[in-house]
């Protein structure tokens, strides 16, 4: 199973015009890869992929490649509003060496079932790339079922979806159902880091991670933890990070990290436009939990 | 006012690659002039705006102006996900000879109204060109507040508001509102065929039209018995649309325009993939309603 254990998410440096700043992102995935992490989601929403053109994340692209340099399989975010847009985009990634794409369903009008299993077939057909399933409702507001996650890993190539964590009451049920609909081997993960830790603990296959693309020593810490069978550490681990999940489910994941890297001069990208950087009172509180936790990369 | 009465929202045909029949688009917006349409909405949600690129939507532009030559005003849809594309495309529709732009709150992070409202106002100092808002939360899953509506109303250039219509029984309290927010001569208009003749009733000021922007004479009767005061007449040529209205919902207003277009021999333009066309009992169903019809352009 290529997508299991941690997948470190890390942002996209970029500049007001939308060009990709490679050295800066070079020096954001270096760590992950020397931490250990099992993949890195490049592109991801994160990383900004939709506001990117198809140059600037063949960029982007290149550059995490060649700073890994095998080391670590990067599974890469192909997704766009026109279908033409997304195959051209998981050639690149193809071409360029990425493991797998990972595929929302990007939507303005709002998709069919049946758009959306065209869309995905037609992507994997015409690049040749593996995808995971992207399940973003919060960006997409397309809701992959578990029908339609079933349809799909029925394709050779198929080989992953990764979920929105539910709270922890749901998430056994979600998996369950998820299980009966896909292969052997098809590999359920979940993204939302403030319900992760549970899905893993559940019997999740990977944790499709923000904070590992910043700070991917903690996020390891859990994984390895839930791995070796100890979710008392894991849940005490989780737990320290509680603030922190709470300013993601604030302000979003995105808008907290930008500004977790930019206080502790990490780097001092600034979203797209027209997402804004936290300011005032929404940075502060950023500060404070920072110093709290004293995060190690 | 600029935007008021009937505004023509047409499809914008395309071929598989993006690329726009400017020829057709030419035929298509001749009827929409010819019969007295108050205004086109060129390249809306109908019009596939964020599908096409800026050099294609340029092409649009150009093409329909040419095809009216001042006859009628031409509103153009400059939403972009990036704050900076919408700035060029509302500059390229400045240039082109646009009468205003209509600009959405496209997001894929969902936006804060903070950001919407620096969002408004980079396109409108960078561009110069008027502004009607775009509160399309079915979309763009940003929705416009009163309050939000009110404060960007403020600045000279933003002169209108396109709202989805609510259901009749709440129009009149969401234009009271509105009115309460706005100066005196900004334009509350409304889209969602199917409620927009009781919001026109109840004091609005224009209907963002998908119907007219393919069959304009009957949504121009209908608008043109509101302004004569015949509120019957006007609700019983509404009524007799009730069909076509009730696959709008069920289908989308886009993918049945795009249908009785081709079952009409007007456009055979398939809308961008994702999108699919209808097909089987759906295209059927549409037959049926428009041989009911007897729409006439």
């Amino acid at each position: 199973m290529l997508l299991k254990g941690l997948s470190a998410f890390p942002i996209t440096p970029s500049d007001a015009a939308g060009q990709v700043d490679t050295a800066t992102l070079g020096r954001l995935v270096a760590p992950l890869a020397a931490a250990g992490v099992d993949s890195i989601g490049l592109l991801g929403s994160t990383g900004t992929y939709p506001y990117l053109s198809r140059a600037e994340r063949r960029r982007a692209v290149d550059a995490a490649l060649e700073e890994v340099s095998g080391r670590v399989p990067i599974l890469v975010g192909v997704g766009a509003l026109r279908t033409d847009e997304a195959v051209r985009l998981a050639q690149d990634a193809r071409a360029a060496g990425a493991a797998a794409g990972l595929l929302a369903a990007v939507s303005y009008t709002p998709l069919t079932e049946d758009e959306v299993f065209e869309h995905v077939s037609t992507v994997l057909r015409e690049s040749g790339l593996s995808l995971c399933l992207y399940d973003n409702p919060g960006t997409t507001h397309f809701r992959f079922t578990s029908a339609l996650v079933g349809r799909l890993s029925g394709l050779p190539g198929i080989v992953a979806v990764k979920s929105p964590a539910p709270e922890a009451p749901a998430v056994a049920a979600h998996l369950a159902e998820l299980r009966g609909a896909v292969p052997d081997g098809f590999s359920l993960g979940y993204s939302g880091d403030w319900n992760a830790v549970e899905a893993l603990l559940a019997g999740g296959d990977a944790w499709y991670s923000v904070i590992a693309g910043a700070f991917p020593q903690i996020a390891l810490a859990i994984v390895r933890a839930v791995e070796g069978g100890d979710a008392a550490e894991a849940r005490r681990l989780n737990a320290r990070l509680e603030p922190l999940w709470g300013l993601f489910r604030e302000f979003s994941s995105l808008r907290v990290v930008y500004a977790s890297l930019d206080i502790l001069g990490i780097c001092r990208a600034k979203p797209p436009r027209p997402i804004l950087p936290l300011e005032g009172a929404a940075r502060q509180r950023v500060t404070e939990v920072l110093l709290s936790l004293d995060l190690s990369r």
